[in-house]
């Protein structure tokens, strides 16, 4: 069986990554982050999601962006609510955020001698993020061929230019079991999800869209 | 004043670099990492080197790749001692760690609000890594143009076609001290550099070729 790195962040798009890559026939390494980021029920979502997917491993790598980079969400400033979401570039964003990830996941494919990444970016449904745009997923191809002594990898992001409800659709035709995904970027003390940020915004649209019911609870 | 981020690991490239992006009259944030390098002494040098040449702001990121990539750097493999330095990617290379400091590097770069990166690779008188070559260069700048919010930055590697003796005799022109620089992949515990890793032979026969004597001392 072939091997795969996926960046797995315990949410809807890179679950259903998880699924698609599982799908074409992988054999499926997933990589998530400690990253400061506020939010750690992500991570356990994601323990979770790798569990019920089946992968062969899972790691947590751990890189601490506070202090080098500001970002509402590995910071204390607020996350946005009810905000427009029109393209422009929330405070949520986090600086070259996908740039490292893929980076450190080169450097694992490569020693796993894994010649595919999977990433769960997604042009459309998105929230204004620079590095989720197909012009720089294929810019870290290109890197990738020339920056480690074997081939490169080829960069998956079947997602890209999906709708949201057509993702949950596809992780529903999967088996994704989305209750056990997580997208609040600013749950309450009990883990709550928020329902009105943009990560929750966009994941209700997806459901709505999709006519599927989100299995998960919101505070609103 | 224009801010730069230069990549500084306190050996002979990266401080000669740092001294290169100061004469072209950037304000300095340079950067560091702790990655699980066997030799940590490279960090003290790096202080050293930062506090010498008056950086504005210096950053040690701690980034633990064990674990993640094997490498005689990083792991309980020997470094080899003599070997012939013939182009072939040797065992102390670890999987796109240029990639994954020039990432960070740029996430850091942005929130500055720096459009410049230094980095001390050198394409003439290298070990074979691949993440050292110009292809390797203009790959990494042109993802930069589309990883992040602002315009990207330009990537500076002064030393790409310098040969070391060149490297030396620029650095002691800028008045860089390198009795305070660091090259050793494996000194012994009294901190002596070893005089026989590609990294020592490498420095050696630099200072040699520059006809300017090597302030640092050597088991052998």
């Amino acid at each position: 069986m072939k091997k795969a790195v996926v960046l797995l962040s315990g949410g809807v798009d890179s679950s259903t990554t998880l699924a698609v890559a599982r799908e074409r026939g992988f054999e499926v390494y997933a990589l998530s982050f400690n990253y400061g980021q506020r939010n750690s029920i992500e991570l356990k979502s994601a323990k979770k999601v790798a569990k019920e997917l089946d992968v062969k491993k899972h790691k947590i790598f751990n890189l601490n962006l506070r202090g080098l980079a500001n970002s509402a969400l590995i910071g204390d400033s607020e996350v946005p609510k009810g905000r427009k979401i029109d393209g422009e570039v929330p405070v949520t964003y986090v600086p070259a955020r996908n740039t490292i990830f893929l980076s450190i996941a080169l450097a694992w494919a490569e020693v796993l001698g894994a010649g595919d990444i999977f990433i769960g970016v997604n042009a459309i449904d998105y929230s204004g993020y620079p590095d989720c745009r197909p012009e720089y997923i294929e810019a870290f191809q290109k890197l990738s061929r020339v920056a480690i002594v074997s081939q490169g990898v080829t960069i998956h992001a079947p997602l890209l230019h999906m709708t949201r409800a057509e993702i949950i659709q596809k992780g529903i035709s999967l088996g994704v079991d989305y209750s056990k995904t997580w997208s609040c970027y600013d749950p309450d003390a009990e883990g709550i999800a928020c329902g009105r940020c943009d990560s929750c915004r966009i994941r209700r649209e997806g459901f709505e869209k999709a006519v599927i019911p989100d299995p998960i609870r919101y505070q609103e």
